[in-house]
């Protein structure tokens, strides 16, 4: 038995905006798995922001994509025949072996899936490493206190929504941005206390503005995915003792050229600000702890998902190209066995 | 009796670099101390880069100084007549009462000074706000292990040179910046294992390239009192989980125009940094801990202290200027009473 997969490649690597021509499908001829191995086929995959910097040829916390080979990321699946003691035809496994239909492995880095009585795909997003993200970054990170306001830039994305849930949980007042009022209304109805739709402030003092207006107490934690004016705007409104939590800066990821940055960070001084940047890798030794609050929290009907979806392989650079331009409500997915 | 006394005033609010019109000399006659009030005549004051954002007519952490009206800051002085329980004539006190060769006070806001055998201006430095700053910003906030490499810049200053010597100390590789090949010179003698004369290096490649060559094993902890073009070359050469320890930025204090920031700030999420700021205050309730270390470095001769010194009340903003130009190395300080 031979299985024909399809696959992601990187093409080429972008300079700038991602374009569909740097990236190709492609078809894998799959053995039948040996002794050892599980054949595994996927049925969702994950598409994230951090993928656009493994696209770049440089030494960075994960090394880079290959041109000419399949890109890679969490994915969901589906054991479909199995010589391996630890995995039976049709347990649900975790891996990062996205981008492609299907795969053999020998185990290693595959987690039998437990889904607790959620959707699979949620492991790839509120439960998965973006709500791990949200969770580490937040809470261990930023330590927001109840009653302290917390601003969520890039608020209705699969990080963002679950950032501003949590704050929520935890009695903060929440203010988020995002790019369209529809995105706006939504996260109204999740719960946060004021949104900003960017795109209706498009320039520096603008923004400025419009996070004052909306925070007029002030800041105390600012959850950052967006940078540039973004967080200019965040730095004029921070409380003296304030957090900037940088889980990522999307609005830069596409630059060919640096843009020149904030112009006020003497405020790290005056207002006694803290910075930190992380990656979700510091959190997996609390994995165990992110279950126990999320579970909790899903049973108690505390946190609402959301989901943007394409379906098949082929359109999974289009996916991908849809996290920069805004064309995501949550959690952006490719759905795989349809 | 009467005392007249000679005391430096914001003549004028400075825009960009201060310059000597900006402030005036003035005479005022003091009374007797009255009931409860004593007669210090200071001895020497300090000046520190602090004062100029003092000099900005806005809200902060410290209130401006007003025009017309006496600056203040640091100064140590002499009771010459006392109707105070808790003040003798000849008594060293501390006080925030600077820029002015006498003062009456009712006790408020005065110290009395055990110099513990050092000389009285240390705790002016070293012993004083400078150190605590320098103490607290690096043990405190940038927690350095032994081995990790410390880079500070600013490094032949008041606050700068203590946080060398700390984090030799504490067993730390030391890589230090200033101006001038007497301070670089300097350094050296007091055991910087590296250093750079900015001045050398006059754009900001050659800066990043000779913060690399300085410490080709990356910055693990950097102690940030410039800014500019500094702190982003310390970006590119920090270390994954670094910590930039934000005290000053001397370079852009007298800017009238906001200069763009760092262009490189996304390596706060690659490398997981955190860049924190602070003002010497949050220390103020570690005091005693700060006097306990540094008087046990002062015996074991682990501390070397420089002064630059300026002569006489009318010389203050002349002292002042100079720290703007580089024309101190070590502490700035007046000595008034010569």
């Amino acid at each position: 038995m031979t299985t024909i997969s399809r696959e992601i490649r990187l093409a080429s690597r972008p300079t700038g905006m991602p374009k569909p021509e740097n990236f190709e499908l492609a078809e894998v001829t799959l053995p039948a798995p040996g002794q050892g191995e599980v054949l595994v086929q996927n049925t969702w995959m994950s598409v994230d922001p951090y993928m656009r910097s493994r696209m770049i040829d440089r030494k960075s916390y994960v090394p880079p994509f290959q041109i000419g080979q399949p890109l890679d990321g969490h994915a969901v699946g589906k054991v479909i025949a199995s010589n391996h003691d630890k995995f039976a035809e049709g347990d649900l496994v975790l891996s990062m072996m996205g981008w492609r239909e299907a795969f053999i492995s020998d185990g290693k880095g595959l987690q039998k899936l437990d889904t607790f009585g959620l959707p699979p795909q949620t492991f790839l997003g509120a439960a998965g490493m973006p709500g791990l993200t949200a969770w580490g970054g937040l809470l261990h990170i930023g330590q927001p206190k109840e009653g302290e306001t917390v601003f969520v830039s890039g608020a209705a994305g699969a990080v963002g929504s679950m950032v501003c849930q949590i704050a929520k949980i935890k009695g903060c007042r929440v203010v988020g941005s995002a790019g369209s009022d529809e995105k706006c209304a939504w996260l109204k109805s999740i719960g946060v206390d004021e949104v900003i739709n960017y795109k209706d402030h498009p320039d520096q003092r603008a923004l400025i503005k419009a996070f004052r207006a909306a925070a007029p107490e002030g800041i105390d934690v600012y959850f950052e995915n967006v940078g540039g004016d973004h967080l200019v705007a965040a730095l004029e409104a921070m409380n003296t003792n304030g957090r900037i939590v940088v889980c990522g800066m999307i609005s830069v990821y596409n630059d060919t050229e640096p843009k020149p940055g904030p112009s006020n960070l003497a405020y790290i001084i005056s207002k006694s600000l803290r910075i930190e940047g992380f990656v979700v890798t510091a959190f997996m030794s609390k994995t165990a702890d992110f279950i126990k609050d999320l579970s909790g929290w899903f049973l108690e009907g505390k946190i609402q998902t959301q989901e943007t979806v394409e379906h098949g392989i082929e359109n999974a650079p289009t996916a991908f190209l849809k996290l920069f331009s805004g064309g995501n409500q949550g959690k952006m997915l490719v759905k795989l066995d349809d």
